[in-house]
């Protein structure tokens, strides 16, 4: 490789590196210094450069990193956690990726920046990023800010470790436990028992759900793969998250056999049409072995009737999973639980505390009424790090579970807002939104100009269209699906350029593209919800 | 499900409502907020509880979150960033599981907890967490904690943002983009150009590497499946990560499939061993596809014969993916990047930043040479998320690569430190950490007492085991192995006991229980070699 692509030049005096920077944390040592060869620590600032009150230049070095680390905190607290959550803000600055481009400065060279430079990167990043916990977000299953996530997030990031045994993780490690265990009790498995992982993501949930129901029934494929086996099928809805096929495909079960089952008109799984593509499956000579259900699919809110699924796969030995990343934490409120009757019933369960609970990004988990499965199906035994002839009880152990081996915690910043609400504030939490989107429903149900995908959704996402004015009497020409289609993004631009709020839009089942605004966010309030309906009327109101 | 088990109870005035401070945040609203049903915020102290200076429950409603962050934080950064790295201080406290139980209260209750009982959480957490940024914190393959890497995270997760589109991620995207093309120079491949990811560690990025392998020869395998493939073969040495056979399991291979090649004693690949395996792979009627060579092997920091492996898959047409993730960072120093010579021949590369470049945890990479195979092999093109009439390039909507779906920005605090640092820090840091490792090794090479397991180790992880006085004379005796075996694990748990250091230990290859020192801390320095041997010889000194 010719030396010019590496773009690894001399030392030159403006270098800032880690090597230095983390000796002036550790400047008390036990140890004698005098040899200590460390690199130059050499913080320039452009003399140029005054857009800052603290000039780092003036510190003495040892006291440099603590000041620039505060002066972060504080930028970062005033403009992404304060400013970035008022409602008088936008939510977004729009930029196309050109534009950002040559706004902010991407570039990675060869010699080092000041901390005012730095300073000026952290202000751009804020600028030019969304605002998530605005609460005027209302575009994904995600939302808002919760300040004791923060907290644990950043105590997480201080500590920084990696949660494979308890020797490195001692806290994480039993934190994880207990919050598993809550949030399977929580499910309704017997006494909180089973097993359960924190997991990059609901998607890597479904795989891992899929990984256990396949190693509950063909063990082998461990070792031996699937080459051998009968071809494998499982069932899940067709609004059900594109997870399941993407996962199948990792898997190597491959896409195609997983059995789309129809879903009604408010999305909800046919159970007869199931019961049919079971037997379809047994009559080609496949192997199911596993149904998928929803709780809150990821457009209409959908919930898949958990009883009657459960009884079919009791009926033909299939593993059942629900995925209620999403509607998982409707659990917590006995008003509305009810929506996911029957999954004390389920094998395993993915529940995202990260959607509904607004844990932060991310916070996803499966839960298991089988103990030992997981560490079955995926654990190798590594002798480097899951050694047998510790000291403690190697079974806190707990990496070998998992696919991954270094691995976040992502258990402190939710068990922290647990803590800090108690049970009781996540119930409030839970029920306020679920408050919140039946009076947006009601706002919209008969006003003009809204028309509701479903007229009664069950979770708090809720899809719409926006009929503008010159549509509104055009339902009986021949273009008008053709018309209305072209609405949701044509607003969505101007709602993204003007940057007052964001709500997504998606076409699903040949209907023409509408809206699906979502509510996680309990800050928000009844007057909100009439904001954000004027909101699209103005958005809507030239087209 | 019986409501005992939901220990949901009714509302209680010492509850602490997410929604109520998210409404604190966004205090300013254009909506008239006269309406506003709020859950009440109330915070209640315990009157008892004076282990803080801060009251917070003396303070305004509307100040006390920010006064409550800013408490944290001033804890977090005293406690855990700048005393937990200070040499002077323990590395770990460490408590039995049991013992931890009964000092640290992990339970979940109904109730709220004050502000005051949440700041000592957060101290405890810090206390009983293992120090994973001390400089004696030399047990994995990751350590440090670097202040501009903190920066990052801290401001990620105020932003908390999820990168799959960029109307959601743009500054994300954008930097992911930057970061990917300069490590794809730094690896060699031609222009920087190719694809890349970030994964949630090395594990996942090696299970991309063989999904890609897979869907360049057999692409019906992501929709038939592999069960009427033929059975395919892919080769990595024994010595290599366990995620190789891990993943291979979990896509449905097979581990069996997975066929091991020996290593020498240094730890490297055998190249006629492989060529052999593939043979023989052949010969059994079986579809060879992939060998995974390592670079920096996990205990010995082995580095495979690049050249040699690539001249083989060029013969037999096989994908060669280079698992990187530890030995990554040496590409950039000149002096050592001859280590991984041949990997600009690679089809794909694993690389951790938070490994040898001291990113924080998680930082992980797949670097790819063919352009667009991830999206190939991994798209499902969910309408609701990639819509493809958006009124932007959706090139930029990266996240169909990902077989996650919401994903953690992994990129900012890398992108920050090398921002900070310059490519020239960056390789100051990685030359320092090496020189640290070979004055390590001058040390301990004739010292009574140590024995190298290999008398030139490559990478920065050194394997030696410690002989203590009453084993020294015992070498020809039949029960030496046996006996040298008990050492380590006695001398780790005295020293965790005592938290001076943390160094891990294991057996391989049928030799008895050695150490494993490994440092990526450029902070550390040559008194810091000669304190961690002594260090040694004091634990092992009544053995």
């Amino acid at each position: 490789m010719p030396a010019d692509n590496v773009e690894i030049v001399s030392y030159d005096k403006f270098s800032l590196s880690s090597s230095s920077s983390d000796e002036e944390y550790s400047s008390y040592r036990k140890v004698d210094s005098s040899d200590d060869e460390g690199i130059q620590f050499a913080v320039t600032g452009d003399p140029k450069d005054e857009s800052n009150e603290v000039h780092f230049e003036s510190l003495p070095r040892k006291d440099l990193h603590e000041a620039f680390l505060k002066k972060c905190v504080d930028v970062i607290l005033k403009e992404a956690v304060f400013e970035g959550t008022k409602r008088q803000n936008k939510v977004t600055s729009f930029k196309s990726p050109e534009e950002l481009r040559s706004l902010f400065n991407f570039e990675l060279k060869d010699g080092a920046s000041s901390h005012d430079k730095l300073l000026r990167v952290v202000r751009d990043t804020i600028a030019y990023s969304v605002k998530t916990g605005h609460p005027y977000f209302v575009n994904q299953l995600f939302s808002s800010l919760d300040p004791y996530g923060l907290v644990g997030q950043w105590l997480t990031d201080a500590l920084n470790p990696s949660v494979y045994t308890f020797e490195v993780s001692p806290v994480f490690t039993l934190m994880e436990e207990e919050v598993l265990k809550e949030m399977r009790r929580i499910v309704g498995f017997q006494g909180g028992e089973g097993d359960g992982i924190f997991c990059p993501g609901g998607s890597m949930a479904n795989g891992y759900a899929i990984s256990c129901a396949r190693h509950k029934f063909f063990p082998d494929a461990k070792t031996k793969g699937l080459h051998s086996l009968p071809r494998l099928v499982l069932f899940t809805s067709e609004d059900a998250h594109y997870s399941i096929k993407k996962l199948a495909s990792f898997e190597g079960l491959g896409s195609d056999n997983v059995y789309l089952i129809k879903t009604d008109s408010r999305g909800k799984m046919d159970v007869k049409d199931l019961e049919s593509q079971i037997e379809r499956s047994l009559k080609e000579g496949a192997a199911p072995f596993m149904v998928s259900a929803t709780s809150g699919t990821t457009v209409l809110g959908a919930f898949d009737p958990l009883n009657e699924i459960a009884d079919l796969c009791q009926k033909h030995k299939l593993w059942l999973h629900v995925d209620a990343a999403w509607g998982g934490g409707a659990l917590m409120s006995q008003k509305h639980r009810h929506l996911l009757s029957g999954i004390e019933r389920a094998d395993s369960v993915t529940w995202n505390p990260h959607k509904l609970l607004t844990a932060p990004q991310q916070c996803s988990t499966l839960l298991l009424k089988h103990k030992g499965l997981l560490a079955q199906a995926h654990g190798t035994g590594a002798g480097y790090l899951f050694q047998k002839d510790k000291f403690y009880d190697t079974k806190y152990d707990t990496g070998d579970k998992h696919i991954q081996c270094g691995r976040r915690a992502d258990v402190l910043k939710f068990w922290f807002m647990w803590k800090a609400k108690g049970t009781n504030g996540l119930v409030q939490h839970v029920e306020k939104v679920f408050e919140n989107a039946a009076h947006f429903i009601q706002l919209i149900r008969d006003r003009e100009g809204f028309e509701l995908v479903h007229p009664t959704p069950e979770c708090t996402n809720i899809c719409f269209w926006y009929i503008p004015k010159s549509l509104r009497n055009a339902k009986s020409e021949k273009d008008y699906g053709e018309r209305l289609h072209k609405i949701a993004p044509a607003m969505k631009e101007k709602m993204m350029k003007e940057g007052t709020m964001m709500v997504t839009y998606q076409s699903q089942k040949g209907l023409p593209n509408f809206f699906r605004i979502v509510f996680q966010n309990s800050a928000l309030n009844k007057s909100d919800m009439v904001h954000l309906v004027e909101e699209f009327e103005r958005l809507g109101s030239d087209l």
